[in-house]
């Protein structure tokens, strides 16, 4: 939704957040939605996926950053990672800079959203070669339903909102299928929207999240400027029993080079405003 | 700036906020500035100055409180606050939940701004008539310069954004005159914009407090849904020592109702980002 020919606006529940936009890169009616790449006067590229904000190149490091590490951080050795959405290889990008990490498959269903990506966003897809990296260009919930048992370590839900198709990956029924892929001690991990927004949302996937087993979750909160309200969350799920302290190092040899996230910031993303706890955390 | 009859419209930098509105409530030029208020869709009423988001009813919360209970649970007994700016009163209404704080005196230029808030916003104004609040409307950098020394033992910086005569409050004569009017142990507390938009900005304010003689500086991080970028910054200085742990607790006996700030939030919005602690921490 474009309220002037030289800004890009994404209105959503009264509030709105627009970019200054220089020109459009890119345009495509792919087979599930419309991709636009913009170059916006501030922050980078931008790339939207029917009208709906996916990332900037100037803060899209938070989001991809805090859906990788604090997951991955949170279990002891995750070797074999799966990946839903994503498509933008952010999050894949992310994954691959630990070296415990022996395969990642990438269960996305837009292809397109891959390639416009590789293209007009190379610093997000260049781990895309990486031999540990595997991906599927097809629907999350049926590939999900038919996986082996116990074959992952943790899988990431890097979804568009829960509009349409991708409703779906907000509900119990999926969620049920992803603790069944999980090996002893995974961790799910799911983009849970605006704190402030969609509280009701939030609290839905967290309780949705317990109705599939899960033993323990867990609500991050971060920064997220081209979202809206400027601030986002991602919850975490573990299979089996609750969050012990986070690993503060890798455990790989490898130092881990990141821009957002740190031991201490993965931490104070756990600590919850009064109004958050007091709905998070009754009965 | 309204790009749109219906919606009201912050531009800055290339991003713009904005929010869906009903009906203009007041608008008025006062000596200083133009002050409206506006009904919003689903942010309850908001407050500009010039144009400039000042609050909305509905997230002025976040934004008050950690102007307010890091800084005062900071010190070991506030008992003299001196607040600049902050005529909307939000600042002052946390500050009086402290039973430690005995005075409060606010200094703010415009008189119509509290006037109108008393009108518009009179949840935020609800303490005005506290017997331990005194107000003065005047230029507040004037207003340090003549102040009698050690007589405060927190200063709140609640000002608008560094434009006009608002830079003066942003630079370090005037935190030399306010390290004065602190006692031994006192805490500076400043708004200091957004980390993601304003960083040039902040790395000054905190090199300006420095140069003023403050002992050590501390930025502190929260969301602001409605400030440009949805994330803002207080900057705490502590007159001539480092920070100690702070205090988890009211040393009052009445519990502090609060909506966004807790012991944990406090702990937590400390955490600085890698790109952060690159900056500011650098010598």
């Amino acid at each position: 939704m474009n309220s002037d020919r030289d800004w890009f606006t994404e209105r959503s529940q009264g509030f709105a957040m627009s970019l200054q936009i220089r020109r459009k890169l890119h345009d495509e009616q792919s087979p599930y939605q419309r991709i636009e790449v913009y170059e916006t006067e501030s922050f980078g590229r931008l790339l939207t996926l029917d009208g709906i904000t996916m990332l900037t190149s100037r803060d899209n490091f938070i989001y991809h950053e805090m859906m990788a590490h604090p997951a991955l951080f949170s279990h002891p050795r995750p070797r074999d990672v799966v990946i839903v959405g994503g498509g933008d290889c952010g999050t894949l990008h992310e994954v691959l800079k630990h070296d415990d990490v022996e395969n990642v498959l990438q269960v996305e269903l837009d292809e397109r959203v891959t390639r416009v990506c590789e293209r007009f966003f190379p610093e997000l897809c260049a781990s895309n070669g990486d031999t540990r990296a595997r991906f599927l260009f097809e629907d999350a919930v049926a590939w999900m339903a038919a996986a082996a048992p116990d074959g992952a370590d943790a899988i990431i839900l890097d979804t568009t909102d829960p509009i349409g198709q991708a409703e779906r990956l907000f509900e119990a029924p999926f969620y049920t299928d992803c603790r069944r892929v999980l090996r002893p001690g995974g961790i799910l991990a799911a983009q849970s929207e605006s704190p402030l927004l969609d509280l009701e949302l939030l609290l839905g996937m967290r309780k949705a999240m317990c109705r599939a087993g899960f033993a323990a979750v867990r609500t991050l909160l971060f920064p997220q400027c081209t979202y809206p309200s400027g601030w986002w969350s991602c919850t975490l799920a573990r299979r089996e029993r609750a969050f012990e302290e986070t690993r503060a190092e890798p455990s790989g040899a490898r130092r881990i080079e990141t821009r957002y996230y740190n031991a201490a910031v993965h931490r104070a993303s756990q600590a919850l405003p009064e109004f958050l706890q007091e709905v998070l955390e009754r009965p």
